[in-house]
């Protein structure tokens, strides 16, 4: 297990609270620095004991670390990710967590400040909740890290970040950060979609009778606006065509119970049944 | 707390067994005879102290009671009504636990044999799970039970009924046949279909990637596919009508995105976090 002195977290929310969690319960950094906007959320990473210094310059808090993961909303991590890279040397790796990756990796591939490199990496570990206060040192225990080089990223900036991701409980996969965005727009994006879609269509005046389908069904849609906004504007083809491939099952399923097609809908449930029990719980 | 001699449970799966585990432990009921199909699931009812007598011939386990209440599949639940009424009195009130109620209780409303009493429930209960071995004492704790009267329902089988499911831990809420099955529509069969829509669309190839947002949202898809076939269909100009309203949510989803209408696509994704976090956990 590779042990870290000093580990950047810029945006200590869900998942970079997470990440220093992590880091602190399991002893692999000896500085967790978390890089903030306002005092405030800084003190409550501080509290749950997600990092060891705190700090709302950048310049400050990335200048000795060896690791820094911007974990803003995906919409910003360039922009930071390239003013950390102003602040650093040979020996730093740059990361991020964002749910989209391929505009995110194009701009940061290659060309940033003193010699810094960026990885990208996508750990499949959000949820509905947002902040620290949500954040937890299990969160990436036994899911599944995204990590997505190119061809400019060298074998020990891949190699390092592999065995973070694994130190903290991660399976790490490796994808092309076309490869990611396709798969996420079917597996997170899509899933959004549908529930907030299904969330907006029920009328107020049923809210009191819903049972556990809908609850389930909708939970996602409980997740920030601004957020998701972000992340299907980034990956914006990619989501329209799952959208598309998803309102052509909905559109098989509408003519099978116009037509009174009983066994093509009986196959199409029996295929979701089986799809749904091959996800696991 | 009204407490009955003896309930007859034709069906003893997940619903008619958790009906007959919540009179078993709150003592509201001294027979509880269980009428199944096979000796197999009538000694799996008898394991879980679902029910105090069990017998595989209707005519039999429903002389005695004054409550029968059928838990069949929603497609037989007319025809073992009508049968179980042969065997009743005046004495005798008939109910059902159906996810549709329009045509069960069209077909039922008058008529029955020998001066027995069909009226219509419908506990807000159910889930993926199926059979007597996911049954539950509490399931219906704090859920909603919707009862179906008509003109002809009498009021004190109206009361009867209402005090049963109460005792049971529901809140009774009373809708006409029409009402329940126009809300049913959009807050159960809509999610079950957005569902199973959602798990036939993703391909297996990204089965492993898959994280909470995707397992929450198709979860419903685990159900029988024969139980859904059965209900959508049995409710099927509703359903159908809720799918186009679904189907309109997701095209305004798909112009906002297509169009770059950052300000539309936010408005949705708010209003869909605000219905959300109405529904409750």
């Amino acid at each position: 297990m590779k042990n870290w002195d000093t580990v950047a977290i810029v945006g200590v929310g869900l998942i970079g609270g997470s990440i220093g969690m992590a880091l602190r319960q399991k002893n692999l950094a000896k500085n967790v620095i978390g890089v903030g906007r306002s005092q405030t959320g800084l003190r409550a990473a501080r509290r749950a004991d997600a990092v060891t210094h705190t700090t709302v310059d950048l310049a400050k808090g990335v200048a000795a670390a060896e690791l820094v993961i911007v974990c803003t909303p995906v919409e910003r991590i360039v922009e930071f990710v390239r003013q950390a890279a102003q602040h650093g040397s040979e020996r730093t790796l740059l990361t991020d967590v964002g749910s989209a990756k391929q505009p995110i990796v194009a701009a940061l591939d290659s060309g940033l400040a003193h010699g810094t490199r960026f990885l990208g990496s996508h750990p499949l570990a959000g949820s509905e909740k947002t902040g620290v206060q949500n954040a937890s040192p299990d969160l990436f225990d036994g899911r599944v890290a995204i990590l997505t080089p190119t061809k400019n990223t060298r074998a020990e900036d891949f190699d390092a970040l592999e065995a973070f991701w694994q130190s903290l409980g991660s399976v790490v996969a490796q994808m092309t950060p076309e490869q990611h965005d396709q798969a996420m727009a079917m597996t997170s994006h899509l899933p959004h979609m549908a529930a907030a879609a299904l969330a907006a269509t029920v009328p107020e005046r049923y809210f009191r009778l819903v049972g556990g389908g809908l609850l389930d069904t909708t939970r996602v849609a409980a997740g920030d606006p601004e957020l998701w906004r972000q992340i299907l504007m980034m990956n914006r083809q990619n989501a329209l065509q799952a959208l598309e491939q998803y309102g052509a099952q909905l559109a098989a399923l509408h003519a099978a119970l116009r037509d009174d097609d009983q066994a093509g809908l009986t196959r199409l449930l029996t295929q979701a049944q089986k799809n749904r029990d091959a996800l696991g719980r």
